[in-house]
Formats: structure tokens, sequence, C-alpha cells
């Protein structure tokens, strides 16, 4: 079970000193001594975030932040921008809808980045938008959305700007404050590299301004709760929080603020780069345009002739190598490798032996050996 | 920190096995090997709530659970009664007021158990009632409610029959089937002795009827998508899951199976009666009536001229026992002893050691080793 190495856009591999953070005896949520531990936590979060706004880590998966972003800063019957380019574009909608909002959909091409410029036009025509909500990296296609330039066009618009960095932070740029972005959401289990079942949100002043004026439908992510009791003596959560996932994502934080968030997603960037050429080498086409490829994540369009079965099938079982698959109507077309997170040479050698080696072994016509040879020279 | 014995309310201590189990490598929520563990944890509950039902783990608080067993099982606008005699009572208003549903309080002096007559006269008066909610251990006052004969009434009614057993199960007498619970949720954190962070929820035939009439404007707690995605090939959770307290979870009711549920249950009736009997050794006086007394949480008043500060403040710092206090317009009253999970007479005997010793200290006239030989004359 230990010897499958995870190349899955999340969950991914935990150090072994993230795990054994959970070792430590729970102790009681309402006492100082995790009043201290989550305080930092959320210290921690909101430097990762790049934010001087405060933090909050939710027990839950990345979909109850985003549920939780939206919800709090939007009213039922109010407008919605969504930016939706991939099933997690999909997922806001879906939420808005659960909430009784106006979700209005600006549709993007699966494998291509939204054109800040169109969200531009969409706000001029519609003043009565709320918010937009854009996924920074969209997992299921491998593309990244251009948050720096959409931030910079919604200097000009009231309307609030939500940004889910759940498969991105730490791994790619998401500066916050920097980008204007007014609510940004993550999960533990991707570039953080902490187990999953954690998320975090931080909102700007304009978004607890907005928050104060909604008739939240949440109780379990009522975010006002949260901020009601991180203000008390200890600071706390509400509800119950995972007090051994607290401990990892604290050591998760730690490890982060040692390498330095810079060098991180320089890690990332390099690994995006290298997976690329090395899919290239193999003779494979990119799902995403590669303009916008993710810093995270690898979409690889399916070899013709090939099964998902027989292709993820045989990296798993044979070389103990877990890819993800395609989502939704891009199941069977397209595989995908996420390089997320304790990703280095290392992980990308052998995910491209195992890629080369099955492919040559379902009898396409391919060196198996080019893919982690490519490896070698990006990384010498 | 290791040092302090948490006599609380939850979280309780978690044994190192369990511990341990968070410590083996993070899989792929979508593989095969998660869909096994996810399925055995989900038998392990139903076993546990002792139902032939299906079961569902959720990552969240006990809180995340009562709001997906109301918000999912009764419309906004629809009328549900809530049993309301202390904190947890006053949630699930709370929760129904947050979905719009009209949310009926039957008021139970806390301290005290409702009477299965009153809820029969209410439901006989307000024949549109479709769910009542019933903390079973009400931990707040420390109280157990009728859960079987309340369920004996209602089979006499088609409203839906919600329990909450979050401080209960594993602990106290709960048979869902038996009692004709229709919705029955519990947390992680309390007699089952894992770590805090998940919950689960088990639903009746009539309850998932009522489900499918339902509009609910929960997205993350939407039990229509924990339906779908269990039935998946291999089993999942819609979203990702807290995979290492899944482990947990699977352990703590592995060892639960093993010492046997009867057993498990009559060693919290024990340690029960052993708290009764030693707080009145040391002149002390139960806050609950002693008839509805919970199996798994002593309810007792603070006595008088000392305060909270003073008191717990003493247990924990000298004496490193976690006791809880009381909430609300009880804080300062009370002082509360938890006695789940992991409870016998050692853990006990330092309990009421810790006590009379802190009481003797702060000046209170009493025999400090008087509750202490009342718990070996208990266990003898």
């Amino acid at each position: 079970m230990n010897d499958i190495l995870l190349m899955l856009p999340g969950p991914t591999t935990v150090a072994p000193r993230v795990l054994q953070a959970m070792n430590q005896a729970v102790v009681n949520h309402r006492s100082a001594i995790y009043g201290e531990i989550l305080t930092e936590t959320n210290e921690l979060m909101s430097k990762t975030f790049q934010t001087q706004n405060d933090s909050y880590i939710l027990t839950g998966s990345g979909t109850s932040a985003m549920e939780a972003a939206l919800a709090n800063t939007v009213n039922a019957g109010e407008k919605v921008l969504n930016i939706v380019g991939g099933k997690f574009g999909e997922r806001f909608m879906k939420i808005g809808q659960a909430h009784g909002i106006d979700t209005q959909e600006l549709a993007v091409k699966w494998g291509t980045a939204v054109d800040p410029k169109t969200i531009a036009e969409t706000l001029d025509e519609n003043e009565d938008i709320k918010a937009i909500t854009v996924i920074h990296n969209e997992t299921s296609t491998g593309v990244a959305a251009p948050i720096e330039e959409i931030g910079k066009v919604m200097k000009n618009y009231d309307a609030l700007y939500i940004v889910d960095t759940v498969s991105s932070l730490g791994g790619d740029y998401v500066d916050v404050d920097k980008f204007g972005i007014d609510v940004c959401v993550t999960g533990s289990q991707k570039c953080l590299a902490a187990p999953p079942g954690m998320a975090a949100i931080t909102l700007s002043d304009d978004a607890w301004k907005q928050v104060e004026g909604v008739t939240s439908n949440c109780y379990y992510l009522d975010m006002k709760a949260y901020k009601k009791y991180v203000d008390k003596v200890p600071p706390q959560t509400p509800y119950t929080p995972s007090v051994s996932l607290t401990y990892a994502m604290h050591e998760a934080l730690k490890i982060i603020e040692e390498e330095g968030l810079e060098t991180r997603v320089a890690r990332h960037h390099k690994a995006a780069e290298a997976s690329v050429k090395a899919v290239k080498a193999l003779g494979l086409e990119l799902f995403a345009d590669e303009k916008v490829s993710s810093a995270t994540v690898t979409a690889v369009k399916m070899p013709e002739g090939i099964t998902d079965d027989q292709f993820r099938g045989t990296t798993r079982e044979k070389y103990g190598v877990e890819l993800a698959g395609g989502q939704d109507h891009l199941k069977g077309n397209i595989f995908r490798i996420g390089h997320m997170g304790n990703i280095g040479y290392k992980q990308l050698a052998i995910t491209f032996a195992a890629i080369g080696m099955t492919l040559k072994g379902l009898c396409v016509d391919v060196d198996p050996g080019a893919g982690v040879a490519s490896i070698t020279e990006s990384y010498l």
C-alpha cells in the first residue's frame, strides 16, 4: 500500500514529519494549548496566502471552503458570475444554485483559460453582479487562469473577487493582497502536502462587509461564527475541529516556511516544465493550451486505441505509480499527472519511466526511455 | 501536554493504536483501497448504530451531521419540533432557523428530561410537523433523554424521528432499528474515542423518501450526493474525505467490536454510577435530575464561593486533569466530568483524587479522599 507513488492532483504524498505530527495526543479544542496551535496555523495560512487579512482553517474538504466562500458573501437571488472551464468551475455553479443564488456562467472552452477582457465586458453589461468566482488551477483540465490579470480588471468593479486556489496555493503564484483577491480558499491535500480533510479561507475587509449583509443558510460553514470564536480567549473554532489535522497542517505549513514560498513555487514550475517536455519526448500530446498549462497538474491526451483501464491500471498495478484519469466527458480521453507538494526529479523520473514502459507494453510505438531521459535533461 | 488526563465530554483520550492508524500513508480517496476502508468503516458504523440501514461518515464535526440530518429531510417553511433542554437542543433550533425551517420549540427545564407524553400531545395538536429532533445525551446538562420510550410514541406518527447521539453512541443504549429512529447522527471524538473531525449519519427508508422530496440548500452536506457516490465502484465520498481520520475511525470502531458494544455500554454505565456516588461522597450536588443522569457525563454544581477558574484551573494546572465547565448561563455554576471512551476505575480514581485535593486546597470543608475512596468501593 505504501509502495504506490501518488502522482495525483491531490491527495499528494504526505511527509513522515507531517504524518507523525498527528501522533500527538488529542487536546481539548477549547484550551489555551489548542488556541495557540490554531492561531499559529491560521497565521501561517495568511502568510501562505500572502495576505494581511485573517485566515481560517475549516474541518472539511476544499469544497466546503468553496461553499463557505459563496454562501457567506452572496444572498439568495443575487447575481454571481462563475467562470467555468472545467469540473471545479461547474461546482461553483452548483453551489450557487443550491443556495438559490442567481448563477451566471461565463463558459470557457475546456483546456483554455478565460480572457480577463471578457470578464470586464460581462461586468460592464451586468452592474448587479455581486461577485465573480474563478478557479485558479482547474485540475480537471490542467489549466491555470490568469488570476493576477483578472485581479487588475476587478479593481475597476465593486463585485467581490472570489478565487479557488485549492490545487495551486503553495505550488503556483498566489498573492492574495497584491492580486486584490477578496475571498481565497484552499485545501490541505494538494500543494500544501498535508493530509486531506482540512480547508482554509481568507476574506478581505470588503468581503466581510458583504458577509454582514448576508443571511446565510449555512450553519456549519457560517463564517460569522468562525470570526466570533477566533476572537475568544483562547482562540477557538465554533464547532469541534479536527485537532489531529490541525497538527498536520501546522507542520506542513512550517515545512513550506522552511523551504520558502518562492522556492517552492519555482520548484513546482520547474516540475511542470519538465513534465511538459517529457510528455512531448514520449510523442504524447498535451490536453491544455500550453501557454496556460498548470504549474501543478499536466493533462495529457490518451494515445489512440488505449483505454484508461489499460493505461492507468498498468502504471498502478505493474509500476506502482498512481495517475489521475479524466473526469466527466474527458473520462478515458485524457490522463493527468499531478506534480504537487513533495515533488522533484525523483518522482518525475519514476513517473515517466512508468509511463514509457506502460506505453511500450501496450504496443505503442514509442521509445520507453525518452520521457525519463528528458527529465534528466531538465534537471541536469 | 501529553500528561493532561482529558475528562471532557469530548474530545476524549485516543488510544495509541488509533493514533498510530493515522500514521499510514494517505491513499487516493477514489481508489479501491480507500473504497474498502470506507465500506468497512460505514458498515462498522451501522453495527454500532445497531441498524440494518446504511451509514455514512462525514468529514466534519458532530454539528455538521446535525445540519445534514435536518437540512436534508425538511424543506424550508416546513415544521419541525425540537426538544430543547440544553445547548445542543438549542443548536437544532438555530440550524433549522438558518435553513428557513419553521422551528417549534418544546422547552424542557435544563437538568431534566422530556416526558414522551408531552411530545405525543404536541404532535396531536400539530399534524403538520414533519420531524422531531431529540438530543439523546445533552452534554451541557448531563441529562439522557428517554429515546426508547420516545421511539414507542413516535411509532404512532408520520413525523421523522431524528436523534443526536453525538455524545452517547458507544457509551449508552442506542438501538436505532429497535427504537424506530429515522435519522441518527454521531461524532468521532466522544464515546467512540476516535480523534475529532469526523461525524456519521444513518437514515431509514422513510427518511430517504422524505430526502427525495427536499430541495436542500446544502452542497457539502447534501446526503443525496453521499448516497450516489457510495454506490459507485469503488465506493467513495462525493468530496475529498479525511483519509487519515477514516483510518482512525476504522480502528476505533474495531476496538468497540472487540470489546463488544454491550460490555462497553455497561462499562460506561458503571463509570457514571461510580461518578455519581463519588460526587455525593465529596458532599457535592448533582446538577441533573439523578433519575435521568447521563451515562457519559456527570454535571456537578460548583461549591459556593469557588470560581470556575479556581476550580478547573487547579485540577488542570496542579493535578493534570481537564474537566469541562458550564456553558452559557451555567458558566461558573457547574462543572462537568466526561466519562466517555477509554474510561475505567483508573481515570476516575485520578479524577476524584484531583477533585478532592483541589477542593481541600480551596478551603472547602471536605475529606479530600472521600471521592476516590468511593470509587474503590464501586469497582471492588
